[in-house]
């Protein structure tokens, strides 16, 4: 018997119960520590109105799907949680006493390319720590980042650690032209180093400008890499415990694809995964935008690429 | 501090953690028992191509947004999960053995009045059993819907117990032309007597047809309503275990909004709600429009409704 096909979207797939079991352990051991470390969960539509999506900044992942509803109104799926939770916190919270800590288990959306097997529609996991500045509120972020890791049983992850404001300075002072700064972060952010050679060349720059905005950016380690412009980065780590501490790679080309993130951005990797398995960082301006101006940390992990890790680490084992 | 207003999408909310915290035990509670009796959870896409979603048979609910994605494909947010799991069934399991026992926690969208504080997106708990003909699948499917709602810590539920093809049956045999059949079922599905009765002062009827067209949809009771037409259902609660067979109330006029049920039909009320908490029942001709044809029945719960439920009993006791 040959099976009917009936197509579904273009980057999406459907779960079957043997995955969703394990994708559903997965998700009940995040929870649990979100849970622990005190951060209340929250649910928000799968649409925003365009409008709201668009205070996360230009240059971020376009939106999969527009939609126009029966009153008019421009909709897009949300591309993440931390938008929709920074509306929810300028709306609902509007005079809480922070730090206020948030988590969410939810569908995003982005357009991607499908063919290099990026999925359109993927569940995330995150926390959002509005209120708490600097490094102690990266920090915290990037404990229970780990204590999340760690209970869902992944053993040999690491997180790199950059600064989203490092390159943008780098380009400040090379006196690189506003209008050529996006392109050059685009190519950054894909860690497409030929690309960014490429855009570096068609610029009118000195040969150390240049040569030094081709290399810092690939240079990984650990903290003797940092230079003068780490020290922040510094201050986080001393306030990790050691099993955390000794998670970290800094990394001073990590540049994340979404627009809001302004200082301290990380990302997650495993050698049972090619690509990072989830990431985040800090967004001190984007409550302001909302009308709740407090400096944030959060970060989400795609529960479907930590489930691949997972049964890659087992395989590896 | 006046909180700025973001709006958000017409007849959707934001869930904040109280609530949320409530509503994952609600869910705990349902699939721990769908677990229990052997349901496996999938996840599908929130979009479906609208040629998949057609299948499911006109009348059914408007799908509330509609998209053209960039490779020109007309897609729209599912208005439930049955016809995307009759989709899996026909692509996924072509050649498994029956019966198939499947469950699901999902967001679905309807176009609402949200001015009946009826909501677009809800996320939707349910099974679907199929390959498990006539009044045993049923009666598995009322037993597992009453052992999921006793687990949530409902106590004053019924019930009700219909069957969808009753009134066809009742206009096929008074002589109601077709093309006035679908507005007839409509206001019946709606509970709307006074729009059934005008619409049945239009029809050339005898008096005696327009009384019982208008009366027996009406009639709810014990097992002394069934006529000669309700052995199907007689058979039904004939196979129940005591504890679920008092929670039933026959309902002559029961028939459900959507277009694919075939057969027994039900529905849950409350003390603590006035509209449904959720409802099911056959659809034995679905799966065939896929290229699988299997018998098959399901329910749906709204988790929120559920919720509501629980806080009302709670205030009435």
């Amino acid at each position: 018997m040959v099976a009917v096909i009936h197509p579904i979207p273009s980057g999406t797939r459907d779960v079957l119960p043997d995955e969703m079991r394990e994708l559903r352990a997965i998700s009940d051991a995040l929870r649990g520590v979100f849970d622990r470390e005190g951060y209340g969960e929250i649910a928000t539509p799968s649409l925003e109105h365009e409008s709201v999506l668009a205070r996360g900044g230009a240059g971020g992942p376009l939106p999969a799907y527009r939609v126009v509803d029966d009153h008019g109104a421009v909709l897009a799926l949300r591309s993440d949680m931390t938008v929709p939770i920074a509306r929810v916190v300028a709306t609902r919270y509007a005079t809480a006493d922070p730090p206020l800590r948030f988590c969410y288990f939810a569908n995003a959306f982005r357009s991607v390319r499908p063919h290099r097997g990026q999925q359109r529609e993927f569940l995330q996991a995150g926390v959002e720590l509005l209120g708490a500045p600097g490094a102690e509120g990266t920090a915290e972020a990037l404990r229970v980042l780990c204590a999340s890791l760690d209970a869902t049983g992944l053993e040999h992850y690491r997180v790199g650690l950059g600064d989203a404001s490092l390159y943008p300075a780098l380009l400040a002072e090379a006196g690189v032209p506003e209008e050529a700064r996006a392109g050059l972060l685009h190519e950054l952010s894909t860690r497409d180093f030929v690309g960014l050679e490429r855009k570096l060349r068609a610029l009118s720059l000195s040969g150390e400008a240049r040569e030094r905005l081709l290399t810092v950016p690939q240079v990984r380690g650990g903290e003797e890499v940092l230079g003068d412009g780490g020290a922040g980065l510094r201050a986080v780590v001393e306030l990790l415990p050691d099993d955390v501490r000794a998670r970290v790679i800094f990394d001073l080309g990590l540049v994340r694809d979404l627009a809001y993130y302004t200082g301290a951005v990380f990302e997650v990797y495993d050698p049972g995964l090619g690509q990072p398995i989830g990431g985040g960082g800090r967004y001190d301006e984007l409550l302001g935008r909302f009308g709740r101006p407090l400096p944030a940390v959060g970060f989400a992990l795609t529960v479907d690429s930590l489930h691949v890790a997972l049964t890659g680490e087992e395989r590896l084992s």
